[in-house]
C-alpha cells in the first residue's frame, strides 16, 4: 500500500469518529494544538531553517524564500490563527430545515462534515496549520500535501500537532501529511475516489490547473483571479483613483488584486493620463490598448495574452472602452469569475454591472481587495472558490460541510 | 467547430440573457413549451415510433423499449410535469444573507443560475422535457445529450420546445440537444471547462462512472444506490416486514430500493425464515450469508461482489449480523451513501444509526423508497445526488443555482 492510500485510509477511519465529536471536544483539541506550537517553537524553527538553507542553495527567489520563512512572530501568528478558528461557530449539527410530511414522517436536514478533505498547496508552511484547524473544527479529517520546499517545516509541524492531538478526543490520524515530494503523490490523491471526499488546491494557476485537469475526486477550485476595475463615465475621479490604486497597489501579489483597468473613454480623456503617470512613477509597468497609448506614451502595447494573465505583480493592463457594454464584454471574455468592480455614480449602470457580471464577488464603488474571509466577517478561510458548485467566493466553515437528511417515522411505506 | 462546442457556445451566450429574466418571463416560456408538446403530439409520437421500430429490430429488451415508448398519456404527463415546474418557487434572486461591515460596505449574497448545465442521460425521452423545464426555470441554459436509442424522439421534442421558445423571452439557444450519438460527443462535453459549468449524468452505474472518471468539468454524481435495511433486535416484526417488503418490492428497479437486508441474529432466529419465504414466493432470489442459509435453505450463497451490486431487480442479499456495530460496518463497506434504514424500537440504536451512517438520507422506521423529490415535498428533481459537495439527496431547484456576493459602498478601500 502506498503512503497516500495508507494515510488516506487512516484519515477515513478517523473521519468516522471526528463526525461524532462535540464542538467542545474539537475546540479543546485545537487549543492543545495552538499551545504545542508555542511550546515546541524551537523545534519548528530549526526544521524551517533546514528548508531555508536548502532552498536558498537551490536558488529559490527571495519572495518565495520570504513566504517559506518561519519566525517566532510568525509562529505566534499561526497559533493565534488556530485560536481564531476556535472562536468561530461550529456549523456541524446545525439543522437547516425540518418539516413533517403529510404521512407523518419527519424530515430534518442537518449539517455534517464532508469527511476526508485533501489539501494540495505550495510553499507557505502556515497553510499546514490553518488547513488543519479549519478541517478539524468542522469535524473532517484532512490529508495535507504541501510543497517540497517546505517539507521539513511541514513534517515537524504535523508531528507537533499530531503529538498534541494524542491527548485529546480528536484522533491524531485525522491529520495526515503526505511526505512523498514527487508529483506521483499528487496524481494519486487526485484519483482517490472513495477515500477523499474533496480535493482543494491552494496555490498558483498551474497547480490549480493540474488539479482540475486530473482529478476524478470532486474539486473546489480556488484562487486564480484576473480582476477588473471599470471606471465609468460618471465616476468621481477621487474615488475612482483611490479604488483603482488600492486594487492594484495595496498587495499586488494576491488573487483579488486588479490586473486590468477598464476606463470609459469620456473619463479616460480627462483623467487617465494623470492616473497612469502616478502608477508609472510608483514602478508599475503599463500595458495599454491603442487609445491608452495615445493618452499615455509610456504604456507598451497590451495583447490578448496580457489580458488573460494574472500577473500578481506591478504590471497593469489598461483598456479604454466605449462604455459599459464593452466593459462587460471584456470581463466576460477575460475574467476568471473572481472579483470585479465598477466605479460609477450612475445607479442604472451599477445595477447592470452587479446583475450581469458573473463572478463570485461584484463590487460597486468598493475595492476588489475585500474578497477575503476576514474582510467579509467569516473569519479564517480555506480559500476563495472561483467555481459555482458548492461554495463561491470566500469559503467560511460551512463550505467544509455537507448535509444529510434524517427521516424518522413509525413504519411509513411508499404506496 | 464541433457540434458540441458550437452548441455549448450558443448556450453560454443564451445563459447570460437567461440570468436576467424574471420569474414571469420564465414561467410564460414554460407554459408555451407545455402547450406546444400537446399541440404537436402527433409529430412527437411519429418520431418516437421511428425510435421504437429501430430499437425493436436491434433487439432492445422490452423493459427498455417500455421506457423509450411515448404515448398520448405519457406526453400529457410530460406537459403536466412542465406545469408542475411552473408552480415551484423560483430560487433565483433570493437573498441568502445581507449585512453591513464596520467600514460601511454592504454585502448581499444572492442566488444566481449556475450558467450552462450539461445533462448526459439514457433512454427515457421524458428526461429531455423534465431537464429542460428545471434548467430553464432556474435561469440556466442546458445542453442535453440523450441516449442514441431515443434520438428521433429527443430531436423532435427539442425542435418543438425550441420553436415554442422562439415566441417567448427565453432564447431558444438556451436549450440545446447534441445529436451526435457517438461516445466522442460525451467525452467532449466532459472536458468543456469554461463553457459548461456542471455536468449531471442520469442513468446507470456505468454511465455515471464514465462521467466521474473522465470529466474535468465539475460533476454532480447522481443515482447509484446500494441501499440497506437493518432490522434490529427490538424491531416490531410487523413494521420490519412491511418496511423491508416496501423497500424491495414496491419498485425494485429504482435507486432507493433495498439491495441488502441486514438482520440482527436475535430477530433473525425468530422471524427471518417466514420473511424470506414470503420474498421467495414472490419470485425474489435470495442470496444469503451462512447463517441466512442455515435459516432458509432456498437461499444461495452471497459473495462480496453481490453485496457490492445494485441489482435493481428481484434479487436480495441477506446478512445476519451480531448487532448494530456489524450492521454499521457492513454499510460503511458496501453502501453508496444513498439511503439507509434502521428498523428498531431502541431509541439509542436509532440515534446511533442516524448519526453514524454517512448517507444522503438515513431512515428510522421508514422505508428507503421515500428518497425522492416529490416525496420530500420539493417537487420535480433533476436527480438524487450521492456526492457530498453542492447538493446531497433529492435535488430541488436550489441545487441548480449558485450564489454571488454583491458588495456596494461609497469608495471603501482596504487598509
Amino acid at each position: 500500500m502506498s503512503e497516500v492510500v495508507e494515510k488516506a485510509k487512516a484519515a477515513q477511519e478517523a473521519a468516522a469518529r471526528m463526525a461524532q465529536l462535540t464542538t467542545e471536544d474539537k475546540n479543546a483539541a485545537l487549543e492543545t494544538m495552538a499551545k504545542a506550537l508555542l511550546e515546541r517553537m524551537d523545534e519548528l524553527l530549526k526544521a524551517n531553517e533546514e528548508d531555508m538553507v536548502r532552498e536558498k542553495e537551490k536558488g529559490l527567489p527571495s519572495s518565495l524564500l520570504d513566504r517559506l520563512k518561519l519566525t517566532e512572530a510568525r509562529i505566534r501568528d499561526i497559533a493565534e490563527g488556530i485560536r481564531q478558528v476556535i472562536a468561530l461557530p461550529d456549523p456541524v449539527g446545525e439543522t437547516l430545515a425540518s418539516f413533517t410530511r403529510p404521512n407523518g414522517m419527519r424530515i430534518e436536514q442537518v449539517r455534517v462534515p464532508l469527511g476526508v478533505i485533501g489539501m494540495i498547496y505550495e510553499a507557505r508552511p502556515n497553510v499546514t496549520a490553518d488547513a488543519a484547524a479549519l478541517c478539524l473544527k468542522t469535524g473532517n479529517a484532512v490529508v495535507l500535501r504541501g510543497g517540497s520546499s517546505a517539507l521539513c517545516s511541514n513534517r515537524t509541524m504535523v508531528r507537533i500537532l499530531r503529538d498534541a492531538l494524542a491527548g485529546t478526543k480528536v484522533p491524531p490520524d485525522a491529520l495526515q501529511l503526505i511526505e512523498d515530494p514527487s508529483r506521483a503523490s499528487v496524481d494519486e490523491m487526485l484519483k482517490l475516489n472513495g477515500l477523499l471526499d474533496v480535493v482543494i488546491p491552494r496555490g498558483g494557476a498551474s497547480l490549480i490547473q493540474t488539479v482540475v485537469q486530473n482529478a476524478t475526486v470532486p474539486v473546489i477550485e480556488t484562487g486564480a483571479g484576473i480582476c477588473h476595475t471599470y471606471i465609468d463615465a460618471s465616476a468621481k475621479p477621487e474615488m475612482a483613483e483611490s479604488i483603482a490604486w488600492n486594487a492594484k497597489m495595496q498587495r499586488p501579489s494576491v488573487c483579488n488584486a486588479m490586473e486590468t483597468l477598464l476606463v470609459h473613454e469620456a473619463y479616460a480623456n480627462k483623467h487617465l493620463p494623470a492616473l497612469l503617470a502616478r502608477f508609472h512613477e510608483a514602478g508599475v509597468e503599463i500595458r495599454g490598448c491603442g487609445k491608452t497609448r495615445d493618452l499615455f506614451d509610456k504604456a507598451i502595447p497590451a495583447t490578448d495574452k496580457d489580458y488573460a494573465t494574472e500577473y500578481n505583480d506591478y504590471i497593469l493592463n489598461v483598456k479604454v472602452v466605449s462604455g459599459l457594454e464593452e466593459a462587460l464584454e471584456h470581463i466576460r471574455r477575460f475574467g476568471t469569475k473572481h472579483s470585479e468592480c465598477i466605479v460609477t455614480e450612475n445607479e442604472e449602470n451599477a445595477q447592470r454591472f452587479l446583475n450581469e457580471v458573473d463572478a463570485a464577488a461584484v463590487y460597486h464603488n468598493v475595492s476588489t481587495r475585500f474578497t477575503d474571509g476576514f474582510e467579509f466577517g467569516f473569519g479564517a478561510e480555506i480559500g476563495i472558490s472561483t467555481q459555482k458548485l458548492h461554495a463561491r467566493g470566500p469559503m467560511g466553515l460551512p463550505a467544509l460541510t455537507s448535509t444529510k437528511y434524517r427521516i424518522t417515522g413509525s413504519g411509513q411505506i411508499r404506496q
